[in-house]
């Protein structure tokens, strides 16, 4: 889960060389900072170096990651006329570099783990393209789903459609496993949700090739799981908002889980973290079919060998030193 | 659910005239703007006009609500030493003017509907304590449970004792029922909730007068439902974020529910709002103990003609003309 990140002394070393955008579109570099978690905290999985907006480019709504500030998208769309005008994604032309690197990655990795590659699902993406940035309560987006269905549809299906390629392009280099971030959709109602989302996750998922897994996850979600697991995915991720065993209870049988561990243990000292994974692992209780993660992006305050010690404890108490 | 506020035309023709902490302090005004929603949109309860933040300020951590930025709390309390130099809350000379509008607003109800206590939950206030303001992840707050338990259960239960007396005195003032906002514990694990808050919770509501039910509400809570009723509460409020069926289910037989319409749909057009509303309706069955409201409190931008739609339409639905 988002493992190369601000918390790692060398990712920031290479930022002090390649702005944000830049270092993702040179495969050398993006393949290198993916490297990072693995050598450092022995984690069981590289997942890509990339960003899940980096599908927004091509659409020409004026996409920029400001310094300090995230994202900004200086067209958003807003209403119908908004999304006839989006540019059509070529996304071999546009996304290559990212396929690029995962074949350097996995080059580099030599099966010693798997890449998992990934992408935004069409929601959180179109979150951002709505909102114009960043959102705490998606209010523009949850108005335009309720009172402008045409540029909503429009929209939802342009990133739908670019996302079966990028992620069939990236499994075709090399990746694994990919997961499908809808890291914000925690914010829907679930009716909104089977009315607005889940159509559009599942004719993703639905296309993907067969021969790679793939893992749904999504943030705040305790109460949309059983409709995220009709949308699809090979596994489903949970944030750490529900306990484990009561998650996967309303994930179902026949279904693998991820998580879910807080990522804010990891600022705590490691007796803790070692608790708190052992409660995670506890929770799974020794089922095939559950991977061990954080249930969100590791902090950038976190020290590294905090990360560090939580491998090592999942390791030991999973008996896979 | 913060009934008054921001987009009522008479609540802003207030706000030119007094501060927000002015406008809280003067039992008159506060009193004003608690009925300004009774009378225009006929709802059947009247919420108390007040700020879960106003118990903050005799702590002497230097509470200011700055302008377009929300409160910014100047002396955050981070470790033991900052939590033993809280001033005790004597909370009847401190907050004395809250019970002058309770007392105000009963007479100018004079029965018609109940009035509507409240104060913010121990958690949620602390962590404004904690964090110095608004929090997007609560990380300070987490990290000083793990690793200043000291600091953390003195600041909890100063929170909570005062709390105790605030809304005993709101009670004793004529309020016919209180809740009890702990508004961002959705942003904790079931286990944090479990061992670091429900105790406080606990303490609260078992100590306050059984005359009045309590309403124990919270954000984000899907996955900690089980866990807040243990707390306690007459009454669970549920945000949109779960099915409200799903979410009684979760929260148990015997006891009454709140909630549960994404406000956002009330930016949309009054057929949606309709169907939005019937949702919710039919999923509470007509099952006696169903409380109808919004998930959370009512958005600035809201047409005031919206609101005044769903409370038709639901006293429309409900036979309640």
């Amino acid at each position: 889960m988002r493992q190369a990140g601000r918390y790692l002394p060398e990712y920031r070393a290479m930022r002090q060389r390649y702005g944000f955008l830049e270092l993702a579109k040179t495969p050398e570099a993006a393949a290198e900072v993916t490297l990072q978690p693995v050598e450092r905290l022995g984690v069981d999985g590289a997942i890509l170096f990339a960003d899940i907006l980096l599908i927004v480019e091509p659409l020409g709504v004026g996409l920029e990651f400001a310094k300090g500030e995230g994202p900004v998208i200086h067209r958003p769309v807003r209403d119908a006329g908004d999304a006839e005008r989006l540019a059509p994604i070529d996304v071999d032309s546009s996304l290559g570099y990212v396929f690029e690197t995962v074949k350097l990655v996995v080059r580099a990795l030599d099966d010693r783990v798997p890449l998992i590659g990934f992408a935004g699902a069409p929601f959180t993406v179109a979150s951002y393209v709505v909102e114009g940035g960043p959102s705490r309560d998606f209010k523009t987006t949850k108005r335009q789903m309720y009172e402008e269905p045409a540029a909503w549809s429009r929209l939802m299906s342009v990133l739908a459609d670019a996302t079966v390629r990028y992620l069939t392009g990236q499994i075709e280099a090399g990746a694994s496993i990919v997961q499908l971030f809808d890291s914000w959709v925690g914010a829907l109602a679930p009716e909104d949700y089977r009315a607005f989302v889940l159509p559009y996750s599942r004719r993703v998922i639905d296309a993907l090739p067969h021969s790679a897994p793939v893992i749904h996850f999504g943030t705040g979600t305790a109460g949309l799981l059983r409709a995220m697991r009709e949308a699809g995915g090979d596994v489903i991720g949970l944030d750490w908002r529900i306990d484990l065993d009561d998650g996967w209870r309303a994930v179902g049988d026949g279904i693998a889980v991820q998580g879910n561990l807080d990522p804010a243990v990891l600022l705590a000292k490691p007796s803790v973290i070692r608790d708190r994974a052992a409660d995670v692992l506890r929770r799974a209780g020794g089922r095939p079919g559950h991977i061990f993660n954080l249930g969100h992006g590791v902090y950038q305050e976190t020290p590294v060998e905090h990360a560090k010690a939580l491998v090592d404890i999942v390791h030991e108490l999973t008996d896979r030193r």
